[in-house]
């Protein structure tokens, strides 16, 4: 059984969406891995198929309903057993590439996608929905972030990336920032490309590399560059 | 003219997929704002239309040329002056609800999106590009993240949300995670609405309700409370 990606959601036509295209499509034709979507408001109730109500205490917006969600989690499980099953949405831990290697060394993952206020916090506890979050910004729902930690994992699966780059030698592998890169032309708008790269010495190309993605961590991301000074030492 | 989102990418079909449905799809057939999407491809050298080369001082992958990338830039930039140029990057500094409401106040934003190993460092600098990272995790491409920002900004565009939800009154807008939310049924598999909110007493749900956003964030975002902390005081 190859990976697989059991999607709940109440647009079930925005998927495969990105998925469905280039490196991420082309492995979904050839089965490396499967993506389940399934639409929550088959869950829904009565002749409307309602899914959501108004929040208890009051408040805007709606929120989703427990019954209809666990209902839509239990039925997707019951095809996809055996895998974390992780609610998307800005409340939740912010997703990391250690957590994403992890999910992709599993069997899959079944993901939750909100939309409205929310999702009634009964549902969460019940059925022990991991949440994850993408940042610190709010969208519309939960799918784009379902297709970026779908990307994220399938691109580490065996045979997804092939030759086409190295999942290694990566932004956040080594806990540090990716080094510049250059390409031809040599000189582009009176910019050269630094001597050290073409000069063929490996070790200093190495060392250059190095030095400038700490440099660029140390500017940018102070915390990630605080955790890398720690594992040093 | 409404606000306008300039993208370029190598896949232009995958646009504008989970922007083409749902309320980003409505406001978009309504012009509350418009998507201009550009193949970085027609700007690709010779009769491979080519886009990238090796990297210089090797290594795996492929390097986008800062030659081709300019000429796309400066195409787009010409049909949408004025907003800021971001290049999607997971080595980029990453998105905030912040910087998201400040591109949703301006007039559009022009989005580089990423595939390969990079992008020629000299394109970054000759182009003055911003760089943004959606969070610590690696995409195949920038497209996803493109969806994402696009979407996270559209939303708080005037007239979007409407009465479908508030803006003001979500996760990090005042620097804490959004409290738990729940709705009818009154019992979910033995698990009871909390009392407060079935109460009635506005004062106290608002004490409860704040109460549990500085306890999740507290337990989940240890970042994010010394900010709110170091605000309040």
């Amino acid at each position: 059984m190859s990976w697989r990606a059991s999607v709940l959601t109440l647009f079930p036509e925005m998927f495969p969406g990105v998925l469905g295209h280039s490196l991420l499509g082309r492995t979904l034709q050839k089965q490396l891995w499967s993506l389940d979507v399934r639409d929550i408001r088959e869950h829904g109730l009565g002749k409307h198929r309602t899914v959501d109500d108004t929040p208890s205490g009051g408040g805007p917006g709606m929120v989703m309903r427990a019954d209809v969600a666990c209902a839509a989690v239990d039925a997707a499980r019951a095809a996809n057993p055996d895998v974390p099953a992780i609610y998307l949405s800005p409340r939740g831990t912010p997703l990391t590439q250690a957590r994403v290697r992890d999910l992709a060394s599993g069997p899959g993952v079944l993901l939750l996608c909100g939309r409205f206020e929310g999702l009634d916090q009964r549902a969460i506890e019940a059925r022990s929905l991991e949440e994850i979050s993408l940042g610190d910004f709010v969208l519309a729902g939960g799918e784009i972030a379902a297709q970026a930690l779908i990307e994220a994992a399938v691109r580490l699966l065996p045979g997804v990336l092939g030759a086409e780059a190295s999942p290694e030698e990566e932004s956040f592998s080594h806990g540090l920032l990716e080094y510049p890169q250059y390409t031809r032309p040599q000189t582009f708008e009176g910019r050269d490309i630094p001597e050290v790269l073409t000069g063929g010495n490996h070790k200093e190309i190495a060392k250059w590399r190095q030095g400038e993605a700490e440099r660029l961590t140390k500017a940018r991301r102070p915390d990630l560059w605080t955790l890398f000074e720690k594992k040093k030492h």
